[in-house]
């Protein structure tokens, strides 16, 4: 038994490269009094990661050169040495690019894996889900019926707003960077619009899927996309700033210029919001009721891309920086 | 007597030119039933009518081809046909860019001239003093104690955004477009830091100015300014998008890059608003009172450009784009 990590060689300079990352192999830890050790089984590699690469302020510390980095997990407790929780149990929470760490459980919360997939809790039961839920309800007061339009559309988050606005009897549109991406939004997902960002001219395509212009914004990019739907708010829209990919991988001098139309936020009462999905924990654990509930019903339907091993993590996060996934990108780290 | 009136011409592409505008003569309107004539004794000329001057959705209609530009003003009732208020009261609201002009009185309100002069209520206690307040209390929340920063700092709204977050206590910088200015911010109106943006680095220079972050931003100018602010802004800073005279000015082709480091709203949990004075009355009128409050207890100073003759409007609301203009400009169009 070995304990694999995933180390930060050093912070990019500009775009991600295998480089920034060490795979080194540590033993496996033990854990102390009131100690449990983890076995990870999934572990999430998201966008907002890209951001804690750099040394600079954020509401969260950046990652350390030479330690590992960090990610949500799902893990197995493997012994306890009087633990929080008994071996076994299966809990969600922030833990290594590793496969094994010694926790006292802070931070972690027991998942059931009968009621869905044990990887759905980084996904559409975990994060993720939970960040499209509080972005649509918590920021931009989604209201029944409204225009919705969300970018990245096919990612982990951007599947599950568009569902949410399905299912809440708004009209949805989105974008994504493939066209089997723009058929699974439209086809599977139920989307009303749905565009190939990358092979369409952005203004007058974002112009067409939102006939009626857009009331609630959800932002997952940044860049020309997001100039070309401020060109389309309505009076009173609410823009809710999750990630913005286009814009993580870069140094200020390198960056594509902003949106040059924001005055328009000013003439039409716009609110643009960033937002933190950890600063509104009862809408969280709302979203776990809620989804679960959907899921069962068959009103919510979900798609991940699976990694195998560790070692493949830095190439699934690369991918994902690089909107090369399909869905919910996850490692899987061990048996489930 | 005649009736002097300034009429859009063309409308402007890009910078405002001389040319988009047309100095016509009428008659002096007769007031019908229950209607008054007013003379205007001040009009105001502010950087939001340029977005009017294009034919584009917003939050009131743009200027019609060949009608007078509208703007607020104050006048003197003349001649009452059964009109809403006697003869010789004086009224400030939506008017033209006119010596006289009829009305039924709708959305006029009396002012006081012992209260304070007559341009104050275009100025200061009138639609650029509410604005300062409603962008402070109603949109940005501002708190004793927080850090403020407002750029064109030296201007209508500007001066009175810098002078509110003094009387709260809180730490006051702003820039503006000239040394003269600066030291007017800081030696008169008790700025703790003020810097002439035209001559400094931005980044550096909001930075100075700025040591312990930015809980509050007071926006009026766009373009590279809001960039080197996004820098800075503290966790949960909040951003009140009042005008954007940088951007007015241009067709979206030629307007400058937006800020690059949008993506700092997202980790910084930023709260980016454009706001409508008119949108908060209450805050409104409760600035009248709180304002000419202050200004009698000597707690609040006031500066203005006068333009004298309307024929010298254009070319004071063109300079105003410009940043021509120290404190308030307003056009005189008859004595007081």
């Amino acid at each position: 038994m070995e304990n694999q990590q995933i180390l930060l060689a050093s912070r990019p300079d500009g775009v991600v490269i295998p480089e920034n990352f060490e795979l080194a192999t540590a033993a496996v830890p033990e854990p102390g009094q009131g100690e449990m050790l983890l076995q990870t089984i999934y572990m999430s590699v998201d966008p907002y990661m890209r951001g804690r690469m750099n040394d600079m302020k954020s509401y969260v510390p950046p990652f350390q050169i030479g330690e590992p980095l960090q990610a949500g997990i799902v893990a197995k407790v493997v012994k306890s040495n009087g633990g929080k929780f008994p071996e076994g149990t299966y809990l969600t929470g922030m833990g290594l690019w590793a496969n094994y760490m010694v926790t006292g459980g802070e931070g972690f919360q027991p998942v059931d894996p009968d009621l869905a997939p044990l990887s759905y809790y980084l996904g559409i039961l975990g994060m993720p889900g939970m960040t499209a839920y509080v972005g649509l309800k918590g920021v931009a007061e989604l209201k029944e019926g409204e225009q919705l339009f969300v970018s990245a559309a096919s990612g982990a988050v951007g599947q599950v707003v568009g569902q949410i606005g399905k299912n809440m009897g708004c009209h949805v549109a989105g974008s994504a960077g493939s066209d089997d991406k723009v058929a699974y939004l439209k086809d599977e997902l139920g989307f009303d619009e749905a565009f190939n960002y990358k092979t369409s001219d952005i203004h007058k395509a974002t112009r067409a899927a939102n006939p009626n212009g857009i009331d609630v914004y959800f932002e997952n990019v940044g860049g020309p996309q997001l100039e070309a739907v401020i060109n389309n708010l309505n009076f009173n829209a609410r823009v809710a700033l999750c990630g913005m990919i286009a814009v993580y991988d870069n140094k200020l001098e390198d960056m594509p210029p902003g949106p040059r139309n924001l005055a328009i936020l000013v003439g039409r009462s716009v609110k643009m919001q960033g937002f933190i999905v950890f600063n509104y924990p009862d809408l969280c654990k709302e979203w776990i009721q809620v989804g679960a509930g959907w899921l069962k019903e068959g009103k919510l339907k979900y798609r991940e891309s699976v990694a195998d091993g560790i070692e493949n993590a830095p190439q699934a996060f690369m991918g994902v920086l690089k909107g090369r996934n399909f869905g919910k990108q996850v490692v899987r780290l061990a048996d489930d």
